[in-house]
């Protein structure tokens, strides 16, 4: 991470300044900084990493708002103890986003006059957030002003775009080709009558491409746009970051490379019907559209297409959940054996150990997020990151949560585990078990085949909500395949529609991943990767259910067996009989005499 | 039931072309005939039976679709076997509705040629339908034509409105008066920025006026528009039914009283903005509409006051709850003893004994719902009614769902029941155990305020799915207070979008009724009304649950103990010792031994 990050708060409030100096000059009353880039993507490059620029905080999620005389940052309970800490200072009220607090669109639309102007850099503005922010401020007869680049007049000193090289994913780990993923989508492009299709998100070209980059942290994507025609296909990218096999992958699937900021050119003569997804591409890059194209809104192919894995990817990304496993072995071995001796360790010996362990598996690349490791109290801040100046001790007696995950040539992995420091009072193994209780409701969850996958989080909750528990975020996300550790479409949450959009097919992989955090107490998730598979036909219709994918014993020490039903108890053995026949034959001899403790039958 | 349903098929034939005839004099290539009124009701006056009338079928739901050379019947599952029957010999087809077929909208749009003419009634055609029909018709250039009654120019002996005296709902069991009512639509109104409030759904008339009648059967409603403003409401009736003191309560509420067929003259004169329910108002009551008048749509606000019901509501409702109990013990006692007697018993005969015990409770008025007696196969057909052309014996082995209800002055019940004819196998005790587990599980629920009940359809079907099983009902329906047997909005069912219009809320009275149905052999419900109440509130929020209301044994020699969990057997246990103190007091001595044999615990 770049040293701007740190930059004292007396500095901030200059920048904030030097924004309303030309706020002032504009004649306009706000400035909107979402956290965004011309990808929408989660992970951005420092070059678009302002709002963390001027306001200091480094959380994943929230907006910057900039008033002539007021400074807001909105995010969401994940954030709010790390935004208290880096606001501090700065005069920036932190606006903690619950479903009982206005929006910030609400808030600058109640609060500014009748008429008033709001910039946004179109060019980080997704087309259907536009729409949101128009519906808030239309009735107040305010004017959304998406052409100005305020920021890029005030930051002086803002960081090149990345140059990281584009390399092809390995061809022992790849199924379709790249040729094979533009028939797909062109066949997509005639169902819907389309002539164009353009494509902004990079998890999306990377699929498609085969291509793989490390323009942004974790995510393994390159920045670019792609443009598919029916019969051409145009890559708008650096070309100075493309490797040799790269060059060829391209050339064999017939795509031509173009600048990467030659996209608007491109754009600008465009005639026909052009295939874009609402959700994924900007205001700023459809503004570069001729008046010659129709446009036809839809989710990308590629989301659905990249979300089902093949047969083969499967096979391999199985081989990735079994070098996880060997390395989380190694990681639990080892750290058990310095806890037992009573060496000093940290969160932060946490996320190195694991790096270390993993680096030593087969096609490994690189973590696929930052690992949260949070000791006690930490464990409750959902979006944790141990830093330098800020972390905990292994000491006294406690929870700690550990959620990491790696990327490798043959698959992503995530997994969520909690270990015992010291003494576990029974009112924490209860709720440990209660949400074990939620994760087996859903691992073992038998649907009909069409069902949206929002309509499955309510089986994991409910064994929570018996009991008054509850957690604020989704039970599960999509995973991609060597690619980004969180995609669509589907989302094991109820807060989403259970939109066609959203139905588990065969061959999705999601986590699995319920909670419980107490504030200032302690944190639990416990988290598996789960395929969706057939689960049989009857005469009332098709069913699907899930096999767990992630190899990894849940520590039984933790939990209290009698409020298990005697069906969960048979899950979890069953699961740990599982692990152990997976992965035993794979350790050496610390790890072994570890995975066979912690995979005894309860 | 008129008896122009039994009009014999060559006669049928004779009107369809009768209309054809119309329909060629106008040049119009097809008539939809839906299952409608101008009120959009579940039950139709005879006059607007036309769908009945035109094709012999007397389903509660299905749209007849009649073109020059072709005539079909679009209806959904509960009625395939009743239609078969009822449509032979008239040269109409059916079009069985299920996710995979075309809609009969979608079949026009598909057979008919560019630019031709469809006609529906727009007097019986909602304005949500209306957009739905315009949406399948655009793009192929057909147009609705909606001003033609054509049904009314072959419809010779067509049956007069119905003249059932209007009646106020007891002063005693009503809680709000019908101006406390206006009172809260006004609130409603004003927070909605409406000058006018225009409502043709009946039970929305009935609940705001505490005026009750008999114009369908089951529902007590009675035809009207209602019109409100701030300082006038007028109700658009038919003045010579209203009893003495109904006009006194219409007086009191400051009620003017209008003809009913004047309604589109007041229309017409309207200026403001007018609140209107698109769901629940038709397109021809809308055409007479000022053009001066601006339309506000949205759920017509009585629908959700109706919904919650008030705790005096629910007192009354729980004594409702406790005479049909009484009732339905007397019932079973008395069927037990038939049976062991080896009297010769049909379904009609369930039919009369249910009416004549339930006649005996006191503020008993008719029953809810035409009453589901179902031996063995007949069962599986969801909607079966027995008639005296097709019914069946009780006799041999087999099971014999029973579905109920009646309409006091104190509430309005619906139950479900098996009862075991003969010897019964394990494989229908299997799915009888795991409909009560389906059901149990939902009964049991809590879950956070707020959340949308189409959510909470999962945990009942899941213990279903485990087992590759499944069911094409949704899980729960509203219930009126003597009202309708089926209200909204909320609906416990899965394929209902989980808007926050249809949130469950404390007061909301539901069924829960999971079944399953083996064609051709057998078919299972378990019914119970269940009231949402409050479960408390933790660190996580607050919580709601479920009490159940109705008080009737579930036939324990139906089920397989060793299938239920601890937890299932104690919920029922639990419920069957609440059935019992609550009604041995009131039991003649038969049906004390028998409320006793069937409340012991498993």
């Amino acid at each position: 991470m770049s040293n701007f990050h740190n930059t004292p708060a007396s500095a901030r409030v200059k920048r904030l300044d030097a924004i309303r100096a030309i706020l002032t000059a504009h004649n306009i009353s706000a400035l909107i900084i979402p956290s965004s880039d011309p990808h929408l993507s989660e992970y951005l490059p420092e070059y678009w990493q302002g709002m963390s620029w001027v306001s200091g905080f480094t959380g994943s999620a929230g907006t910057l708002v900039i008033t002539l005389d007021n400074a807001g940052l909105w995010t969401d309970s994940r954030y709010w103890v790390q935004a208290t800490l880096q606001l501090d200072g700065t005069s920036i009220n932190l606006h903690k986003i619950t479903k009982d607090t206005p929006s910030y669109a609400r808030f600058l639309a109640d609060t500014l006059p009748q008429g008033a102007s709001v910039a946004i850099d179109g060019a980080v503005l997704s087309l259907s957030e536009h729409k949101n922010l128009s519906a808030t401020f239309d009735p107040k007869n305010i004017t959304l002003i998406t052409d100005l680049d305020i920021l890029g007049e005030v930051w002086q000193e803002r960081p090149n775009l990345p140059i990281s090289p584009i390399y092809p994913h390995q061809r022992e780990f790849t199924d379709l080709t790249t040729l094979d993923k533009l028939t797909n989508i062109r066949h997509a492009m005639t169902r819907s009558g389309a002539d164009y299709h353009f494509i902004s998100s990079l998890d999306d070209i990377a699929y498609i491409t085969n291509l793989r980059g490390g323009d942004v942290d974790y995510n393994p994507v390159f920045l670019s746009h792609l443009l598919i025609s029916h019969q051409h296909a145009t890559l708008f990218v650096d070309e100075t970051k493309l490797t040799a096999d790269a060059h060829l992958v391209l050339h064999e699937a017939g795509i031509t490379i173009c600048p990467y900021d030659k996209m608007g050119e491109a754009l600008g003569k465009l005639a026909g019907t052009l295939l874009i997804d609402p959700a994924k591409i900007t205001i700023g890059t459809l503004s570069c559209l001729s008046q010659q194209a129709t446009l036809l809104s839809a989710t990308n192919p590629s989301t659905t297409l990249k979300a089902i894995k093949t047969p083969k990817e499967i096979k391999h990304i199985k081989s990735a959940m079994r070098q996880d496993g060997v390395a989380l072995c190694n990681f639990f071995a080892w750290l058990e054996k310095r806890l037992t001796n009573g060496e000093a360790l940290s969160e932060l010996d946490i996320d190195d150990m694991l790096i270390q362990t993993r680096s030593r598996q087969p096609h490994y690349v690189s973590p696929s997020f930052a690992t949260i490791a949070g000791m006690g109290a930490n464990g409750a801040i959902v979006h944790y990151r141990a830093t330098d100046e800020h972390f905990s001790y292994l000491d006294g007696d406690g929870l700690l949560l550990i959620d990491s995950g790696g990327q490798y040539q043959n698959g992503t992995t995530d997994i969520t585990r909690m270990v015992g420091i010291g003494d576990i009072t029974d009112a924490q193994k209860q709720d440990i078990t209660y949400v074990l209780k939620a994760h087996i409701a859903l691992a073992r969850a038998h649907f009909p085949a069409g069902i949206s996958a929002p309509l499955l989080d309510v089986l994991a909750r409910n064994q929570l909500w018996q009991q008054g528990l509850d957690y604020g975020h989704s039970t599960g996300h999509g995973i991609g395949y060597f690619l980004n550790v969180h995609e669509g479409p589907q989302s094991i949450s109820y807060h989403a529609p259970a939109t066609t959009e959203r139905t588990m097919r065969v061959g999705m992989i999601t986590s699995n991943e319920p909670g419980l955090y107490r504030e200032n107490q302690w944190g639990i998730r416990l988290e598996n990767l789960m395929l969706c598979v057939p689960a049989g036909r009857s005469e009332f219709g098709e069913f699907l259910k899930f096999e767990t994918l992630t190899l990894c014993p849940f520590d039984t020490r933790l939990i209290l067996p009698h409020l298990l039903s005697p069906t969960e108890k048979d899950w979890l053995n069953a699961y740990h009989q599982h692990v152990y026949d997976e992965l035993i034959n794979e350790l050496s001899d610390d790890a072994k005499a570890w995975l066979n403790a912690r995979t005894q039958a309860i």
